[in-house]
């Protein structure tokens, strides 16, 4: 985005409480000034902005050049501030700003493809450049909405230009390890009745056999990380608002991968009876009625566990003796649209996690990360025996957000743990664990008592992709299992069985 | 509804294959033997239907007049079928049946409110009666819209009259006990800081002491309830499909209180690119736009905890000597858009619960309900401590589907458990017992190999309601808590501090 040579053309109007024609000398006045000093404030040399041309009378018109340094519409409200002082000794006042044109030129070797923007009048492609148009008053200017436009526009050419630019770099990777089993689990588990399908997309109703391997895997992340490192459970919401998807910032791109969850427009019966009366006589849910009769969502399911468990600390102020934070969350299902034909528990649309949140200084949130490493590696090595490996990646919350890269700090960021499927070939991620740096904190205005930054890391632990990696390495015998899982299993119920 | 005395006329026209004149004599004779015969099978002397009137051309009409002993659009099955018959050796062929006119006669003393009901062309009130005009063609007699009309009619007719006659019977109460605390339980979480308000209706994020208070809950119900009764774990879906409630009942009356779940309409980035932009520029999420992008609701949020488990079992059939199956869910929330003001941890719209599901003969069930019913009194009496009562109410099925009263075998029913609520004097209902009946077996159609009756009770522990009960009545100060509960809790966790 820095080296973007962005160019500004603004015209616009400052209305006047009277006539300013006799303050034409003090405007002169002023905007020479300017011209030398406030708009070039903060720019290079030979950078900034310049009114090009100007004048008074029922308004004050300017027309203001600029480059990416001293942004117009940031020189239109240095003006108002020198223009106030000035008029304010004739008692002349300022009673707005109408911006009557506003070009923003942006450098680019393609055009993009058209785009619906709020506030943008018209969009060009002409001689390698983008001419953006904008519909901006007073309210946009002061709200920062020129800026967000130009980052949103700069980052579709980088976008265009790169593509998403996922960061993947291994870590570690485990040796070799003995596979027990090269078929497909989910086909192996559905044969054996341990799960069938659910009534919705990508959603298993687990039987006995499996629910107790996945409560083994609890009980295994609790001995071995939970208690060690110090974790007390906490319960998170799992309808979230839209208000914890702004502050968590999910809200720029979670739309097309989230289930959105609508409260009726009333509880009245009344307002349902005949909906009912359709149901009970025709026995077909009338879904074209219902559609009209629920409200816009107010929402949408778990996506990511940990945003809602921040509205407990939203907008406190933290003694720095209580860090690091240490809490978790296993209090229910996760959701996701996901894309793909049938891919049975290894990506599913309905799902658990075990959430791991710790909260600290920087210093403290990069050790914690490296214990939870640690404690990790000694589960996949020593009790369930993987074929795993490690990679820094691009942060699950910048991808979330419909970023690539890597975050700006070299520490903050998301490594996944994946596992090598036999019967595919592939490797599968089943968990990852984040430094995500000052992002919750400020999105969710969380301070420290010393004024210290303060930080935070995540980790999700995913049942049934731990399951699917273990199954698809190891198989469904418990006989052919590692004998710390083994040990801690002891017997699979047999509560079914069916002609 | 068996004392309601119905009337039905009906006009109906058997369209032929060719002009019937030639089979008048034979039609005369069907007719007049049906009156005598096959138009009074089942009704008692001097009931039944009768054709009053009737002629043959290119159709044969018929007029008919019943009671409800034999309805006039099952007469015209009846007809059709005798009329096939003699039809057919004169190569004559019945091509359909239209009705020109069906009024029922459905005698009450007050008519209702409007109502909008499919296939009634209109509905009068006159001396007496509802005059309820149908607008009926063939398939709809053939799936028997008609019955279910009338069975909702008399439905509203005696809900008008008798209210939803709601059952409440007091079972046992408890010997008042020692109250430890006056206040609103809710209120002093709050002052405490144990829970704070999540960021939709109803919802809480729950801290560390009550949630070490919630787990140890469930872990008297693992010791006294699950493991000596041998129940094994489950993991049952939390996202509930339209067909799951059509075959729980649900579908009848869920509407008011339900939250809906609706996926994206596709998950196409491209799709969702100008609502993405829209949010970045505004930072505002514009929901107009997106209830515009996501589908009909494809169901919603889990209500009662066991519906959606029965898909595992859906259209088999089970051997007799895995009886009594006895499984359990805890893996996530249930949610209910309830009604009233602000009512804390008492009645909230997302909450917890673990859920007991038990199958089996008749006799089983019932012997199991008691068996829980003991170890249920044994923690309320003997580890909690609790001021309660258990009542036998209206089943929690048929209050769930819109209906009051008992179900007709005297077994089937639900127990409610309340808990004396000293702050306000009122009894809360924190958990239920049900036996259902055959309800969930007919409903999913599984049966059983010996082919004797399949029967299924479930029992929804919920945790917040039990919370709010043991604080209402002991407090939150650990050392008022009767030794069973602080034995187990040991350290309630101190984690948080806010400045």
């Amino acid at each position: 985005m820095n080296e973007v040579k962005l160019r500004f053309h603004l015209i616009g109007r400052f209305k006047l409480s009277k006539n300013g024609a006799e303050a034409k000398d003090d405007v002169a006045g002023v905007i020479d000034d300017a011209n030398k000093n406030i708009l070039k404030k903060g720019a290079p040399e030979g950078g900034g902005a310049e009114v090009v041309s100007w004048n008074v009378d029922d308004t004050i018109m300017v027309e203001i050049k600029s480059d990416r340094y001293v942004r117009a519409h940031d020189a239109l409200l240095r003006l108002r501030k020198a223009l106030t002082r000035i008029l304010g000794k004739r008692r002349i006042g300022i009673r707005g700003i109408e911006v009557e044109k506003f070009i923003i030129t942006i450098p680019t070797e393609k055009p993009l493809r058209k785009l619906k923007i709020p506030f943008v009048k018209d969009m060009q492609y002409k001689n390698g450049n983008i001419l953006l148009e904008l519909d901006v008053a007073e309210p946009q200017i002061e709200s920062r909405v020129p800026d967000r436009i130009i980052t949103l526009i700069v980052d579709k050419i980088e976008s265009q230009k790169y593509g998403k630019k996922e960061h993947w770099e291994l870590l570690w990777e485990s040796k070799e390890k003995t596979l027990r089993f090269t078929g497909d689990p989910t086909q192996e588990l559905i044969k054996r009745r341990w799960i069938k399908h659910g009534s919705c997309r990508g959603q298993w109703i687990f039987g006995p056999q499996i629910t107790k391997v996945l409560r083994t895997f609890e009980q295994i992340v609790e001995e071995e990380i939970l208690r060690p490192l110090g974790y007390h459970e906490m319960v998170f919401p799992k309808v979230v608002a839209w208000d914890v998807w702004k502050r968590s910032g999910h809200a720029k791109a979670i739309y097309p991968e989230m289930y959105y969850v609508c409260p009726p427009k009333t509880r009245d019966e009344t307002y349902w009876e005949d909906i009912m009366d359709y149901y009970k006589v025709t026995l077909e849910v009338p879904l074209d009625m219902i559609k009209e009769r629920i409200d816009k969502p107010i929402g949408g399911l778990c996506y990511a566990q940990c945003p809602p468990a921040w509205g407990f600390l939203e907008g406190e102020t933290l003694p720095d003796d209580i860090l690091p934070i240490r809490v978790f969350d296993k209090s229910g299902t996760s959701h996701r649209y996901e894309s793909g034909g049938i891919r049975g528990i290894e990506r599913m649309d309905e799902f658990h996690r075990i959430e791991l949140l710790w909260i600290g200084t920087p210093e403290q949130i990069t050790e914690h990360s490296k214990k939870l490493q640690e404690r990790y590696k000694h589960i996949f090595e020593n009790i369930l025996d993987l074929q795993w490996r490690m990679a820094w990646v691009t942060p699950w919350f910048m991808a979330q957000e419909g970023l690539g890269g890597l975050a700006e700090k070299k520490e903050v960021g998301t490594i996944d743990y994946e596992a090598f499927m036999p019967y595919s070939k592939k490797w599968m991620e089943f968990q990852n664990l984040s430094n995500n740096g000052d992002k919750y904190p400020n999105g969710f205005n969380v301070k420290l008592q010393s004024g210290e930054e303060l930080w935070s890391g995540c980790s999700g632990i995913g049942l049934e992709r731990w399951a699917a990696a273990f199954f698809a390495q190891k198989g469904l015998d418990a006989g052919d299992w590692p004998s710390g899982l083994r040990r801690r299993v002891k017997t699979l119920p047999e509560v079914f069985r069916f002609l």
